[in-house]
């Protein structure tokens, strides 16, 4: 199996709350990253496409086409914002690494039309990373 | 000359904004670091002392002790922070890397007792870094 | 399925030495690894946990909790350490990367509760890295 | 499982082109890639070979060798040398990073003989990785 | 001082080769480097501006500025060519990292009229990087 | 001015420790870096040597002679070795960073003979730096 990463960056703040418990439940649960104000990280994002070379280009999936996919539907939408008031697709979710890359897999799976999604990395920061794999992977 | 560095990281967010200027002439400005919610950033501090490695240590400074006087005079009060609103020392200054790094100098540099405060260095993204040296430098 | 990593660094020296073979055999096995003093490299573990995100916290494992798993059961045993004499739990053990990592993820596998442990990666140099899979992975 | 990972680098030309497509559909496909004069790269290469540690030695497989076969099957005929004419493994071969790698597959896993090859992955730039992944993987 | 430092990527390839000189001797000189199609690099390139932190914006330079200038000025005429052949500013050097980095100097110091230009910095690999720093440096 | 800086690893255990101290001494000055069997770093070592470009090469240094330079000098000595026991060029010293440097620095000076060495920076771990500045850096 051939796999193609496109690594891409975005800068953003969040607070991790879960609205239905109390604010002591929160600090309890979420500590500093409860902090009402928020907080930001500089979040590092990698895409990865499955599938065969074709035989025209030499591609699984285009790069610049992958890039653009990713600059249209994700990063246009987080980059410079805060992740908890500012992304439509986000709202109700607590934004957890894991939660924010679930929800890019759902926008980018049926995006992505050459190959198929395989695999995000989230990089939250140099010590947390989160990865969502697909069936099959 | 012999200088020793020791990095720390933090995570925080800010909002690029002259109170003095009307909304517009922000946005112009500062364009997306001038949305309202704010973005956030894992910042990269290094800060560097110059010096003489003792004869009894062999050490211009304890990194140890670095690290500490770092944690305790700065990580500690920007870390998971909004420094536009969470931060005393920062009040009334528009945020950029410059001016955090300059607040970092003033508050550094009487708090170093051995050796002498060389240079600090805050990278804000992977490709933007600021750089501050001191006389002598 | 939804994989969470924490990053971790610690400072070791080893010596790569079989004491059921000749200093000769060992000499052409292990090169210069097999210097009778030792030498030294700054690991650095990265330790992922698989599962389902929590609808209450949005976390697979909070970090902060896999950080302290991962600094009380390994960190704190080999940080600074000499890995063949030191570390109770190496005795007896060739401490290649190979199996310094074996006896991380026999450690570690119980002591994570929440999530199950997926993936140990050991990186000895920037050129050398181990990584051990578990069943399912 | 386990597996060891070995990196090397090499730096090198090529020009993405297929000779049996005119040179406005070249230009159209491949854009800036597809400069007659060509351009370059560091790639970074990582091979990764899957197995069980020896009880004589602790190694999968000694890095030592691994290295060994890396310079002497694929780095040396690739490092400093234009991929689309100087190297004979890729006559023919449109040199995305795709085929590049698979070409390295063909002659590496023969080549690897304690344990077996189980992932390539090579990076083009900092932002654009392909991965091939051998069956049972 | 205050330094901003803006970071920006470019991949060519070229070939270290000497006109005045014999093909025995440019070989002699410059080994693999000399090989006659040429080989690449992913060039990493830093430019340094400093200055005082404008009251009104609180930056030296604003990146987004400095990122456009570097991109128009050099990035827009050296990613994905050829550096001795298809790079105007270029005909005639030798380029060696060194001549590369002083011919963007002689572009540069002019173009940045905010501030002015410190330092300029290019990595040719991960193991090799050149210099240039102006008077009062 | 235009420098030219070669970069360099090596693995190599030490032990901070002042045989003039008592051992209570030691352990409240260095603390875990005096435990008696050692530890390890993948120390990475930056000689940076200025000049101007030669005419005829467009080198300040050859990055090949730096780097035979720095691998006969300084690499063969240390790597894989005990630098409290195994270096003949620090006996009597404490291996602190600070002091290592000081001691590549007293080497390499007169080793290099096109240009002057003009920098050299020692990183112990990802956090902790030392540089020595020549006359007229």
């Amino acid at each position: 199996m051939v796999t193609v990463t496109r690594r891409a960056t975005f800068s953003a703040s969040h607070r991790l709350y879960n609205p239905k418990l109390s604010d002591r439940e929160n600090e309890e649960i979420f500590d500093k990253c409860a902090n009402i104000h928020g907080h930001g990280h500089n979040y590092v994002l990698e895409v990865t496409v499955a599938g065969e070379p074709s035989a025209k280009t030499g591609y699984v999936i285009d790069t610049k086409k992958l890039k653009e996919i990713m600059s249209r539907e994700i990063i246009a939408k987080v980059d410079h914002k805060h992740l908890n008031v500012d992304v439509e697709f986000l709202r109700g979710v607590i934004p957890t690494a894991e939660n924010i890359a679930l929800a890019f897999w759902a926008i980018l799976e049926p995006a992505i039309t050459e190959g198929r999604l395989y695999r995000i990395r989230l990089h939250e920061t140099e010590n947390n990373v989160v990865e969502i794999l697909g069936r099959g992977a």
